[in-house]
């Protein structure tokens, strides 16, 4: 493994998820494998889980980890090429990025879309160019439309907590209070529907009409319209709120029949969500403090993916 | 010891005291002691002395250390039960205490009060809560109402620099220019009437009228309003402003007569302030700059009072 | 090497240059060296070369590194004395530096020129305040009037790349949209006429007329006012913008003639800039991506720069 960018990085996923199995039974087996090995995590957004779990990650297997938010600690990056740098960038990410590689064995990235200009979004610019200037191996610590440490964690969740061989699994749309990026229901849709191609799950998908992700994504996920109908009987619902990508970053619905019902959900179905969660208007306090809530034991899970990814490169990096 | 939230937390406080004076005499001795051992300091306000001190009190035990600042590195969190967050909280504090118990071994954890509800910040709400959901040993980098690694690096400075048996100690109230906590003044006390109780010190108060203190934290202390009687023949005078207990949050004197003057002082007086101080309003330059002060004994102790409290944690632990 | 402000604290120019080449051929050597040592590393203002390649030389040699952002993570110091701490500052210098230094084997310390008050600035009063009271080895992020582990890297760059026994170095000012410091050219300049000395270059300097900078860092150096014949036939061209020295902070050119075109660079030339670089502004990005730039090599060298100076500090230490 080089990159680790989406799901594609991943040549046989259900050997993945028995990696991180085997990592989580056993943390500090590989502390020597990161010796004099520098990991580099970089936010130019906020992070609270995706932080601490990838730092713990890397202190794990031995290496040393350095920490940098941009925008508090540095200065705005400069992405385009081919203008005058006479505005308020102080700093071009070839440069930048260049810059941390030569520092870093491992670099970690993270950077949200700007919810504008879905072209741009869409073609990762930010991240790729990145990618290609630092040089070395690069994680995404989440970037314009994908999470893959997330839906990593969210897998290795479900296939601990499965009681059937091939579990129902639902994306479910919910209400929030202001635009997201569809960074993480474009990730998790993306590798629920590996998953489900490996025979591991099934898979499906329920929002309001207007909602759908890009293709790209959801593939030949079934949608359907119609919440009630699509968590009935699911084994694992996924809940989690998203801007539309067609009337690009907008709030098109806010109704508050989307956020499910505790009396909604079949007695066996087990409750997903990546956090930070809004109590109450993504998610019912109810379901979050009751025993069909995964969501701790997913942000758990983060430091196994995290882990796991790390070792990967680690090793193949030798 | 499970937390450290209170001198109620310490079973034997000469031992205590014994304790920490071993450790400062030698600092590496139980490097091994938190291998694989994660500390996380969450910071929710600002700070130099505990930042660090804590930190490097982790690190000389062998620990993995991650340092969090919430404002600047995460979002704002939610600490009230039962409302939908439709508001500017990102993430509940139930949430976010369970996930980052999830990634430490031990935690420390930085909240002010809010100095506006008092009934909230005398409850510790926000860190009771933090405590309860984070599930891992919690040290106080300072709550609402107490700084207990404050009062024990207080408590060792006054023991390793008394002449006396049973020296007279004086908590003085100075002017400032903010509403300040009443976290130092109120645990200073606390750990001060034990100490007495154990028969080390004398202690007595002095602060104009109405900066009465909680009588939890106070107890039988004398008050003084006289400050010239209270400080005579003191031992240690230690300094420093809050705002008022009674009148909650609110500035009721700024006298300048309270800021002590160095002809004021006994020769065998030594004066002490946890810092920060503001120069020539809460104490004058003279006393700060001269042979009197202990203020960075005090601070340099912090170490050990850290790492003291984090060794107990940590053998009560395995 | 007790403190690391200048160029002055160097006793062996050329000696320091094959440290540093040692240093970088064996970087992990010296992992004991640091062993229960910490190194503190304290920003006043944002960086990133400087914050992350001292971080990792620290790591290198297996120091324990703490970072502190003061103005995100702690408060405003002062740093005048005599006045009464009324106003916004919180705490003073005298206090922060001498706790700091209780808690570090070494600091880093990084402060920008106000560009206000020249005397202050050019008499160091943060810097020197700093050093007095932190008692432990001071080693300079960038102070207000030098930036000494860059110039140490562009020396070491240019000791790599020369091609003749004897290369012709100009420092060449720059357009900026900002007023910028002139720690960088001082320091360049400081550098270069000690290498001069030496006999290892030959130095000239080339800007428009009232940039010249102080004499006590360009001292007998060449001053050509015709950018196009100082930098004829040069072997490096160190490209840096700064404000006016003489109408102290003041951009008094904004001259577009003064960003070098990549025509007007014979092609033995290497370009240098100490970064972060404002493309198109001060240097052509059709340079930078050429064949002819060495800033991600001066960049790279921060490191190796930085890890030579600790371990000196810490084998004069022990």
């Amino acid at each position: 493994m080089k990159n680790f960018f989406s799901v594609n990085d991943v040549p046989d996923l259900k050997q993945f998820v028995e990696k991180a199995k085997a990592v989580k039974a056993s943390p500090f087996e590989d502390k020597t494998l990161g010796e004099n090995k520098t990991l580099g995590l970089i936010f130019l957004n906020p992070s609270l889980r995706t932080r601490l779990s990838t730092q713990k990650a890397g202190l794990n297997l031995g290496m040393q980890v350095m920490v940098m938010n941009m925008g508090q600690e540095g200065w705005a990056l400069e992405t385009r090429d081919g203008v005058a740098m006479d505005g308020t960038t102080v700093e071009h990410i070839r440069e930048a990025a260049g810059v941390i590689g030569q520092y870093c064995d491992v670099v970690g990235f993270r950077s949200f879309p700007s919810l504008k200009d879905r072209e741009e979004d869409y073609n990762e610019t930010l991240f790729n160019k990145f990618m290609e200037f630092c040089a070395v191996p690069l994680i995404s610590l989440e970037s314009a439309t994908r999470h893959p440490l997330q839906s990593f964690a969210d897998l290795l969740t479900i296939e601990e907590h499965k009681t059937v061989t091939k579990p129902k699994v639902v994306l479910s749309w919910a209400p929030h209070v202001k635009a997201l990026p569809q960074a993480v229901p474009n990730s998790f849709a993306e590798w629920m529907n590996r998953a489900e191609k490996e025979g591991m799950i099934d898979f499906c998908i329920t929002h309001p009409k207007g909602y759908e992700l890009a293709d790209e994504f959801t593939g030949n996920s079934r949608i359907i319209y119609d919440q009630e109908e699509a968590i009935n009987d699911a084994d694992f619902v996924y809940v989690k709120n998203w801007s539309s990508y067609h009337d690009y970053g907008k709030v098109i619905s806010t109704d508050k029949n989307w956020m499910i019902a505790p009396d909604q959900l079949s007695k066996n179905t087990k409750v997903m969500h990546c956090l930070p969660v809004r109590r109450d208007v993504e998610l019912a306090s109810a379901i979050l403090d009751g025993p069909q809530s995964l969501v701790q034991k997913e942000a758990g899970n983060r430091l196994w993916a995290a882990q796991t990814v790390l070792k990967e490169i680690l090793t193949s990096d030798s």
